[in-house]
């Protein structure tokens, strides 16, 4: 598409620096992938909440520590002071402390935020971006409301198409802090190891052990028995070892911590995703305010393979395409896809009232629109069309031909009353191959195709497009102008259905190789 | 739903003044229009962009008159200046200059704008409000774009259940000008002559007469003149008298409306919709970029009657329920639900290249919001759920009873695998009378009853809520574990289509109405 960016009438033509316009195929990929979260969400009996883009300035002062410098302001133009919104998370709690009556709720939010980064330090990074977020607010028996976040996110990506292609990173706070405690990490500490212990799915454990002990001053002897743990990643059979640890199971912090993942994991395999999870020790993730299970969903390609350490890590990145993988939603980290925990103590910060517990995930949906993108593109990206018309309607003519312009309108009126989505030339006297450009271009399956004898004989052709030379109905069949509205319908229906089993016949396939677990996962109840 | 405004933690719980949050029903009623009017936009072909939320100051600067100063600046944090969007008419001949290559679309916008309406002015006007365009950029043959608009706007309101409340008011501004050129108003007098016909909605001749004379200077003659055309209203026959005046027929502009009216009546007639028009004479809009076809929609109980003036009625505007038409939208005017018209030079003030021809159409979503919200409260509201889900599973069972968490679980996950939407109760022990309030309050029509004995035999109950004391299937009736999805797939289709039966019942009723004309549009090409 050519893009016009000189001066014109004394202003540059452009959009503000960090922001863009979604056009074209982008915006129906990026529809389809909101539509594919939205249809879980609602699965699961979600409702979604819209908060203003502004909020009151006060509402976001003091939530994000350092980071508070990117928050957009609006101009003092009188009355309140105002400031964009920065995420999701603080709209939401602000909801929840005004809504005092709302004990429990699933919402989900999936809307713009705004973030002045630097574009110095941070190259390439968006300051107008979509987040997507699902949170479950409300005191509910142990783990159930967190275990069905888990089953969210896995029927997501399974419905995206990333079936095999994605891993759960788990852990819980308070095995972290078990662990730190048992190997004698000083309370003043926690944090920073915690943080430094979080780079080791980017740096070897020799890089990271380096940052405890030159950096941050950790006893040697202290960091290798930390070492020991973190390094280990496994599902059930980890969760047995760590169960058995008597040192760690001594600690009060570790112990509750294990006996939640082992809930956590009866109830995922109930729901058949326990085969999703990797539970790893070096899950620790940045945010102070997780207090329970945390978890990250990472997927082939998503993350930068480096073994260099996070800060030249942070200089160096440079996606391949930097025009495509301008994705950087803080809140789901480098590498992954989504990403969240559970935060029992967030609310408070907003309300008088007594915390109310929330476990919530968010979804990097810049970064998932990036990877599906560039996997549509791999895969030749056929299926992408910038418009959803199923039948462009045409006609032709010889010597004196009209256009038969009445004609086209009054077909077109027809398929639109049956709810069939329609075009026609908005030319008089178009000419047929303008018409046919038009379908192609827009990859638009069906053409009605009106000829003067054809309707003197009650009838026009109902064509096929793309078909190959020498197919029998290259030209298209003849239908009665009568019944035209089923007959349409009725096509439009068999291609979507064949389109349909040729997609099942594939998942089939790939399904074939998880015969074993579906076996595991038949019904225990009958 | 409690709501707590009070200062907490050193600051004031609250939105800022002129937005709101978006929740519960009433999200799920804008929803639902959203995807009403979208499902027809892209029945049509069209395609959306998505713009940022702000864009450079000066892109906005010297486009809205008096007004500007109504647009929210961002804080000068460093680097470019911007301002919140004011309308989505400017972001889109913004984008249409920068992409030079696009020269024709249909595209649609659906987002939220920012006006700083000083509340002492303008009481209860929202600060931030949705606004959704659909427009018609390119060259084409007269008339067939703005004949599919104005279809596309019956599609939208007919679908919207308002078929037979609404009417299409439509006027031309070339027509307007030649009336006013052969009644001889002064050129510089032409727009405020406009602007007091544009009155005639509200108020009677004599007032606007009385505008046009002591307040504007004109000659009563003329205005006596001006009298006689702009009271008119009408179809076919109101075009054809005015096309037999040889005094308008000689004035070019006038001539050429004309000729557009009798290619637009032609058009709209094939399209099954003419007799939603009413070409009246008073409706003059007010933006000045119009240049051809415009039109207002106006439904029933959405124009506030007064025989005050304008100023009068601005001052005491009051909604009767403040809190629900609290829309303000002035790209649709007062009492309408939905306007536009050609505009063929705007995108001109935007661009090097030459002007692009449009026409477009922006629908009150906020005004359409508040009546339908306010129609549905008058019929019961029974039809609107906070949330989707088409089955509760529930368990109970005698003394000893577990709670059947694994089961319950395991029959959840059964159903969202098969695409149902499911929920359960997150307790390990929930109470049964609990589990069906649970169901009761989200409206939920199904429930499926799991108990230890019929669980032993393979067996669960399905109920269908609601269902009156004495029905036979009121406890619900057996089905087998083995056919749990399909049994409840099942049930779930059977129950929509006794729905969509009763809701076309009513519809045919209505249509019965108007079978003479669906008869004189039955197909002309066949």
């Amino acid at each position: 598409m050519g893009k016009d960016k000189g001066d014109k009438g004394g202003f540059q033509l452009k959009v503000p620096k960090g922001t863009k316009d979604w056009e074209g195929k982008d915006m129906v990929i990026r529809d389809k992938i909101f539509s594919t979260i939205t249809n879980v969400f609602k699965r699961h009996g979600a409702v979604t909440i819209d908060t203003p883009v502004f909020e009151l300035k006060e509402i976001l002062s003091g939530k994000y520590g350092e980071d508070s410098k990117l928050i957009y302001d609006l101009a003092d133009q009188g009355g309140e002071l105002c400031s964009l919104r920065y995420d999701l998370t603080v709209p939401f709690a602000r909801w929840l402390a005004m809504n005092t009556s709302v004990q429990n709720i699933k919402r989900y939010h999936i809307a713009k935020v705004y973030r002045r980064d630097q574009p110095a330090m941070t190259k390439g990074r968006m300051r107008e971006f979509y987040q997507c977020d699902f949170d479950i607010a409300g005191a509910y028996d142990p783990m159930i409301p967190d275990a069905e976040i888990l089953r969210i996110a896995c029927e997501i990506f399974d419905e995206l198409g990333w079936k095999g292609k994605y891993t759960i990173k788990l852990n819980h706070r308070k095995i972290l802090d078990g662990i730190f405690s048992v190997c004698g990490v000083p309370t003043d500490k926690l944090r920073t190891i915690s943080s430094a212990v979080d780079k080791l799915d980017k740096s070897p454990w020799d890089e990271v052990k380096r940052e405890m002990t030159e950096e941050k001053g950790l006893d040697p002897e202290i960091a290798d028995k930390i070492g020991k743990y973190v390094v280990r990643k496994g599902g059930r059979n980890l969760l047995k070892d760590l169960q058995a640890d008597a040192t760690l199971s001594a600690n009060e912090s570790a112990k509750a911590g294990l006996d939640n993942i082992e809930i956590l994991f009866n109830y995922l395999d109930t729901f058949g995703v326990l085969d999703r999870i990797s539970f790893d020790m070096s899950l620790a993730r940045g945010l102070d305010y997780y207090t329970g299970v945390i978890y990250e969903i990472v997927t082939e390609g998503s993350a930068p393979k480096t073994s260099e350490g996070q800060k030249v890590q942070a200089k160096s990145k440079k996606p391949k395409n930097e025009d495509e993988d301008r994705s950087n939603d803080p809140s789901v980290g480098v590498g992954s896809v989504a990403a969240g925990g559970r935060y029992d103590e967030l609310v408070g910060m907003f309300s008088g009232k007594s915390n109310l517990p929330c476990v919530g995930i968010s979804f990097g949906v810049e970064r998932i629109f990036s990877i599906t993108k560039a996997r549509m593109e791999a895969e030749g990206n056929k299926a992408v069309r910038t418009n959803e018309v199923d039948v462009y309607v045409m006609a032709f003519g010889g010597k004196g031909f009209d256009g038969l312009l009445p004609q086209r309108m009054e077909v077109a009126k027809r398929l639109w009353d049956a709810g069939i989505k329609a075009e026609f030339n908005w030319k008089v006297k178009p000419k047929l191959p303008a018409q046919f450009k038009a379908a192609e271009t827009n990859g638009v399956p069906f053409a009605i195709i009106l000829g003067e004898e054809e309707l003197k004989a009650g009838q026009c052709k109902l064509k096929e497009m793309g078909l190959p030379e020498g197919h029998p109905e290259k030209d298209g069949v003849p239908i009665s102008m009568d019944k035209l509205e089923e007959q349409v319908a009725a096509k439009i229906e068999a291609s979507r259905q064949a389109q349909l089993t040729s997609v099942d016949a594939v998942a089939d396939k790939l399904d074939a190789a998880n015969l074993d677990e579906a076996a595991a996962a038949a019904p225990k109840t009958s």
